[in-house]
C-alpha cells in the first residue's frame, strides 16, 4: 500500500465511518439502518411462519431479499420503478445478490418452515449501496431469527446461522487498489469489484468487472486481499451491534 | 371537549409529538424527515430548471408529488408496487392530494419555468401518513424554492409561496371527535376526515368519509374545528423549522 | 341565492334534467342508464353467489365498484386505459369512491356471502360523472339485491339496504355557490365539491377541493346546503324509478 | 334453403332487426349506436387534423380502430382489460379487422393528412359484435369525413369513400348454413365465418373457421352467398341512415 | 395458370423448397425445424400429464400454441415483446390461429387429460411464417402424442389425430393468383389469403384479406384451389417426415 | 488435475465440442450459431448508422445486448417473458453481462456514431448459455463491424476491436475444479464461476458464487486458471471462424 490520500482523507485500505442503528423499525421483526459514510440503507427483516406453497412440507425455510432506492437517494432524481411499471435490471441483480449472500450462511433446515423477507431500501446513495445492504441485512436477519426463536417458530437450540456475512466494494483507481469506494471514486474506477465474505473469511461471492481496462491476476489478488480485510472489520462491527441492546 | 384520555395519553384535541428534521437529505434541494409520533415520512424536493414540454413557453412552473410506502412501513409487509408492476389506487390518490395541496399555495408564475418534484416516502406508518407528508412536503418545498432563488432560477423578489399549508387527520371514535389519529384509532373511527388548511386558516381540501355510520352536520363542524386548530399548530412548527438552520 | 342565470338557463340551485333508464341491460342482474343532462353513465350490477376467498366463511357479502370512461366520452379522445396498460389515478380514485358510497348503506351481513360488482361506464361526459355514477349505481344495486332475493341467495326478510344513497357536485363560480356543475362550469370553478348523502340526509362523503382560491367555512356551509338539497331531489327520483317497472 | 325455423323465429337467411342511431354521441365528429338484435355497439369516429409522425408529409391520411367490450356486456362479467393491464388477443384481433375493413373503402390521399380513430364499444353482446361494429363504424366514419369536409380539412370534391362496407356473420348449425348468428347459435356452430363486403358486392375479408368439423367447398360457397346477400341488406340500411338527419 | 416466372424462378403454383428437420430439439417431446425457403420456424411440443384446473375431471386434453419471432428474424430488428412488456396484436392473432388449426384434427377425448403446448419460434422470416408454423407444428404435435403413448399417458389404441393439417399462403399479385408468397411478393399482393387444410382436403380455416383492391368470387375460388393443392403437397412432405427416423 | 472422468467422458480441464456457424442469419449484419455441446445460442448483430438521442454528437458509438431463451430450450417449458409481461431478473442480469463483456474490447470512438445491438437467443440450453452467448456474440459483432466498414459507416483504418473476448464457466464439483460445466454438472456445483477473458488473457469479468459451501482463495485460484486456459482455446476457435468464409 502506498500513502495516497483519498478525497475524504482516508487511506487506501480504510473503510468509511460505519454505523448500524439496530432495531430502527418499530414494526419489523429485525431491522438496521446502516451507514457507510453518506450511504444509508434501511434494512428490515419480515418474519412469517410458513413457507411459499412450492416449498411446503419439505421441512425447510425460505429467505429472499428485495433492494430498491428512493427516487432522490441519488444526485439526480430517478423515476420510481413502480411508476415505470417494472423493476430495472440493476435492481433485480442486486436483490438476487443480497438473497444469495444471506442464504449462504443460513441452514434452512434449522430455520424450519419459516420465511424471512429482507427489504433493503437505500435512503441515500454515495457508492457501495449493495455492500452496505448485505452488511446491514445480516444484522436484521439475525434479529428476525431471534424473534422467531422467542415466538417458538424456531427451535431453542437450532443453529440457523452457521456463519456471518458482510460485503464491501474494492476498486482500482489510477492504478491503485482501494477499499470501500465512495461515489466519486466509483465512477472513476478502472476495475470495480464487490466481495461478499463470511465471518470465517471464506468467499460467498466475488464480482469483478473491468469498467475501464481489463485487469490481470496480480491486480485481482490485491483487490481480494483488501476486500477480505475490509469484511473482517465489518464483521466485528456487526458483532458489536448484535452484542448490545437494539439502539433504536 | 370531554376529558377522555386516549391510548397514548393525549387529550382529544392534542397532536402527537411532531418533529421535523429539515435538510435530512444531502442531495435534494429541499428535504424534511417529519414525524407525527411513530409515523415517519421522508420528504424530498427535487428542483429542475425547465418545465415539461406541454408547459414550455407559458412562463409558469410545475409542481408535482409522489407518495409511496416502504414495504415494511406497516405491521404486515406489503408487496412493492414496483414488483406488482403498478401503482395502487390509494397511492395514486394520495400523490394527487399532496400535489394539489402544495399547488394551492404556490404562484406558478412567480416560480417561473422551473419544476419541483416532491417525493414523500413513508419509512414508518402509524396513521396520518398523508397529512404528515403534506406538512413535511411544504418544508421541503420552501427550501427548494430558496435553493432555486440562490441559483438565480427564481427572481430575488418573487413571492412564490403566498401562504403555507399543512394537514391533519380528524375522526370520530365512539362518538367522540378526535385530532390526529394514530393507526389504532384510525381503524376504529366511524368517520375519518383529512383537512388541508393554509397558514391563514383557509381550507384547501376537506375529505370526510363515513367508515362506519354516516355523519351529520354537527359532527362535521366539530371535526372541521379540530382540524383547523391542529393545522394552526402545525403551521407554527413549520415556521419554527424554517426559521432555524437546517438541522441535518 | 341570487337570481343569476346559468349557461343552460338553470338557477344556481337547480339540477340538470335527470333520467334513469332502469333495467337497460338485458344481462346484468341490475342496471340503470342514468343521465344528468348530457352526462350519461351505464351502471350495471353483477351478482355472484359466493365471496372472494379472503372473506369466505365470515357470513358477510362484498360490494365493489369500477368506473371507466369510453375513450370518446369527452370532447377530446382519451387513450384507452387498457391500451396504456394501466388504470389511471383518477379512475382508481373514483372507483374507490363509488364502492365506499354504496357500502355505506349496505348491511353486508344481511347480504350474506354474495358478491355484487358495480360497473359504471361513462358513455358521454359533461361534468358530474362520478356523482351520476353513484346515483345510478344505487338503482342497479337495489335491483341486483332483489334479483338475489328472488333466487333465494338472500333471505326473504333480510334488510340489505338500510338507506339509499345519491351524490351531486357543487362548486363556487365567480364567487357564487352552484349545484350540479356541467363541464363548462366545472372547469371555471374556484372550489369544487362532491357530496354523497343518504336518503335520510346524512353525509357519507364530503370531498371539497380548492381548485383556484382556498375557501372559508361560510362558503363550505353554503356548498353543503346546496348539496344536501340536491341529493334529496335525487333520492326522490331514485325512489320513483325503483317504484315502477324496469323501463328498458 | 330449407324452412327451418330458428330460436328467434327467423328464417335461415334473415338478419336480426337492425337499427342505427346515427349521431348518438354529442361530442364525436361521427357516431352510431348500432343494434343487431340484442347486440348493441356504440361506434364513434374522432377526427383530428394531422397524422401520426411516421406518416407526416406523405399527403395521406390515417384510419385506425379500437374495439372493446364493457365488462358486463356478456352473460358473465369479464374483468376489464385496463385492470388486467393488457389488451387480450381477441380484442386486438377484432380491432385490427375493423381497421382493415374501413381502410379498404377509403382513398387515404383524398382524405389528406387527417386522422380518424374509430372506437367500437360493445354495450351489449349477443353474437356478431365484430360485424355490427364494422357496419356501424362505416356510418360513423362517413359522418366524420363530412364533418372534416365542413371544416375544410378535406377538399370539397374529394371522394374519400369510394365504396361502402358492411359485415355479417354466417355459420353452419346442424349442417344448415345460417345468416347473422345470435349468441346461442354461435356457440353451437360447426363452422363460423365473418364476411366483410363492399357496397358493390366485392369481398374485403373472408374469415372462416371450423369450430367443430372441417368444411368443404360446397359449404363454403353456401356461406359466402348468404353473407354477400346479408351485406347487401346492411348496405341499404346504412344508406338509409346516412340519407336522413342524424337522429340523435 | 399462365407461364409467369416469379422472382425466385418458381411457377405460380409452386411451393418454395420445404424441409422438415424432425426432432431438432433434444429436450422437447416433439419438435421440427421447418423451412419454407428462407423462412425457418422452430416448432416444439411440450407434453404435460394433466390439464389446466378449469378442465380437470372432464376426461379431455388441452392443446394450445404460442407464436413468436426472434427480434432479428426480419430485415429490420424489432423490439422484443418481453422488453415492451406486452404481446402485440399480430402475435396474439397468429398464436390463436395455430392453436385452432391443430385442435381441428385432434380428438381431445382420445388425448385424455394431457396438455400439449406448441411453441413456434420464427428464427428467420421471409413470408408465410404462420403457415410454416402450422405445418411444422403438426409434425411436432404428432411426435409428442407418440411420446405420450410411449409413456402410457395415452391409450395404446387411442386415435388422437383423426387427420393431419397443413397451411399455406396464397395471394394475387398483378392480377395473378400465386402460391406460397415470399416476403417480396407478400408486400406487393393485392389480396392475401391463408388456407389451413386437413390431409383429407377439408378447410379448417380460410382467411382472405384485400390488402389493395377488394376481390370477387372468381378470384377467391382461384386462390382456394391453389391453396388446397399446396396443402396436399405439404401433407405428403409431413407424411414422409413422420415416416422416417427423427433426423436430428 | 486428477484423472477424474466426467459424465460425458471429458477430463476436468476439457471444453465440450465447440462449433460456430458464422453467418447463420441471412438478414443480420453479423451472426453466429454457436454450440458448446448441446447448448446452442443464435447470436445476431444488428448494425444501425446513428446512436440513441442521449449519445448524439459525442462522436462515440453504442453497443448493447439482449439475451433470452426460447420457452422450451430447457427440460421443462418456461413461460415466455413476453406473455408474463416482464423480463425476469436472470435475463436482465445476463443481458447486462454480455453488453459489458463486448464493450470491454471495443473502442467506441473508432466505432463512430453507430449502434450495434446483439441478440443472443438460446435455442437449446445445457449449461453455460451465458458464456456461449458472449463467445458467439463476439464473432457476430466482428462481422457487423466489418459490414459497417464495407458500407463506409466506419473508417477504413479504424481499429474498433482492440482485443477479442470469450467466456467460459468453471465450478467445483465434489471438491474438484472443472471447466465448462454441462447442466447436470452445474446443478451439483458447490461453487460456480463465470470468467470473461480477452484474447490477451486479461480479465473482463469474474463472477464467482458459492452455491453450496463458501470457497477459499486456493479454490478461487484453481478456478481462475482453468477459466483463463479455457478462454484461450475459445479465442483460437473464434479466430479460426473469423478467418474462414462465413459458412452459412
Amino acid at each position: 500500500m502506498t500513502d495516497i490520500t483519498r478525497a475524504d482523507g482516508r487511506s487506501v485500505d480504510q473503510l468509511r465511518p460505519i454505523t448500524i442503528e439496530r432495531g430502527w423499525s418499530k414494526q419489523a421483526e429485525g431491522s438496521a439502518l446502516i451507514s457507510f459514510g453518506n450511504t444509508k440503507v434501511l434494512c428490515t427483516a419480515s418474519f412469517t411462519n410458513g413457507v411459499p406453497r412450492w416449498l411446503t412440507g419439505k421441512g425447510k425455510g425460505w429467505i429472499t431479499a428485495e433492494y430498491a432506492m428512493l427516487p432522490r437517494a441519488t444526485n439526480d432524481r430517478n423515476d420510481r420503478e413502480s411508476v415505470k411499471g417494472k423493476v430495472g435490471g440493476r435492481t433485480h441483480e442486486i436483490s438476487r445478490l443480497i438473497g444469495r449472500a444471506l442464504r449462504a450462511v443460513v441452514d434452512t433446515k434449522a430455520l424450519g418452515e419459516n420465511t424471512i423477507v429482507i427489504d433493503c431500501d437505500v435512503l441515500q446513495a454515495d457508492g457501495g449501496t449493495r455492500t452496505a445492504a448485505i452488511t446491514g441485512a445480516y444484522v436484521a436477519l439475525a434479529d428476525a431469527i431471534e424473534w422467531g426463536r422467542g415466538k417458538k417458530f424456531i427451535g431453542q437450540k437450532a443453529q440457523v446461522l452457521f456463519d456471518s456475512v458482510s460485503a464491501v466494494s474494492v476498486g482500482i483507481i489510477d492504478g491503485e487498489p482501494m477499499l470501500d469506494l465512495a461515489y466519486v471514486e466509483d465512477v472513476r474506477a478502472e476495475t470495480d469489484m464487490n466481495v461478499v465474505v463470511t465471518g470465517r473469511g471464506l468467499f460467498v461471492e466475488v464480482q469483478g468487472t473491468a469498467e475501464g481496462a481489463p485487469f490481470d491476476k496480480r491486480e485481482l489478488d490485491a483487490l481480494l486481499e483488501l476486500g477480505v480485510n475490509g469484511c473482517a472489520e465489518l464483521r466485528d462491527i456487526q458483532t458489536a451491534a448484535l452484542a448490545g441492546e437494539a439502539t433504536a
